[in-house]
């Protein structure tokens, strides 16, 4: 795998170090988040909007209703701006300035366009898979009705950048010299036990890979 | 505690009943999120970056170094859209068209304005109690040094709306009757056990906040 070619809008200017370019470490990224953060701007106002998405090959894909305003926006063909975060922890140093936080981000730039029918399938199939592997093949697959009244959108990953901050805190080296506790508090998303729908049929059990459900890291 | 006015911007199209303009609501959900996703356009390009934030009255707080580039920007007096997404689940529906997220979001619009050196010092410890209560006491305080590199910028919470989905997934009447498992996988995000710093001097013992660090909720 490549790196990504970096532009002047995906140059770090401040700590270039936690830039990343490396293509299979953004993916790996991506893979991972299920929130992305759509910016886009109208009459030169932002809007900034959550939404699910899935990464298949070097293309991001989100969707939604074709009734839905940001998708109709993203569609005419404007600049649009794609962040994903994840936070993996708090890092608390011995002096107030220098606490952090540790995460992992992308942002993706560039214009997204609707993808035709056959990608549509295979981009909600990747979705799906994104979101939990196994479940397209037990669920009620999507009727034509329900495929166009869906639009999905591709986004290129081409003028990409990743920002990574992972280790223990960084203290002026005087600070190391107090009596503070230092170190770092890791997060992560974690699933609970399933809770099923209150109007399940008695007799379905819970499928593994929902009883078993781990993000992969 | 009163209601958001709803603006053209603030009040949702599709799902109307998604939309929360409860202050109270509001708040919770931004006292519960880390990380918010700031939202601004340079010549119409839209840019959208993570960064940490804090809540303190009727002010969302974001701060960075005197550098940034994004808080020089910001700080120009130009529109900004700030985004704060909790996800709460995975909603497993019976049909592929059905499946969604639970999810609470905020939408913040307006204009940011950095703060004047009081309500700077006040505004750090309230990023840090935001992040980790009863820390701010431990640690060594901001130097003069150290508040002149850091800008603090204060955005209004006056246009302002939230999104939330929760509960069990929705499916279409017909498809209650496959033999498909459905409901809801809870994700939150936890804490594990804190990870001293390296150079931690042997006979600091771990605060009791970072040992049971919990995220209210």
């Amino acid at each position: 795998m490549s790196s990504f070619l970096q532009t002047e809008r995906t140059t770090l200017k401040r700590l270039p170090a936690r830039g990343v370019y490396d293509r299979a470490l953004v993916y790996q990224i991506l893979d991972e988040g299920f929130i992305c953060h759509v910016g886009f701007a109208v009459e030169g106002r932002p809007y900034v909007i959550p939404t699910g998405y899935a990464r298949a090959n070097d293309k991001l894909y989100i969707h939604g209703s074709q009734a839905s305003r940001m998708l109709r926006t993203l569609k005419s063909g404007i600049d649009v701006c794609v962040t994903v975060t994840l936070l993996d922890g708090l890092v608390l140093a011995r002096s107030a300035f220098n606490h952090s936080m540790n995460y992992r981000s992308v942002v993706v730039f560039g214009e997204a366009v609707v993808v035709d029918e056959a990608e549509k399938l295979a981009a909600l199939l990747a979705f799906s898979e994104h979101v939990i592997a196994g479940r397209w093949a037990d669920v009620r697959q999507p009727t034509e009705q329900e495929l166009k009244a869906t639009t999905v959108l591709a986004l290129p990953l081409e003028e990409v950048s990743a920002k990574v901050r992972s280790g223990p805190p960084i203290d002026d080296e005087d600070d190391y010299e107090l009596s503070v506790w230092a170190g770092v508090i890791p997060l992560s998303l974690v699933a609970q036990s399933p809770v099923p729908d209150p109007r399940l049929k008695p007799a379905i059990a819970t499928p593994r890979y929902a009883v078993d459900y781990k993000r992969l890291r």
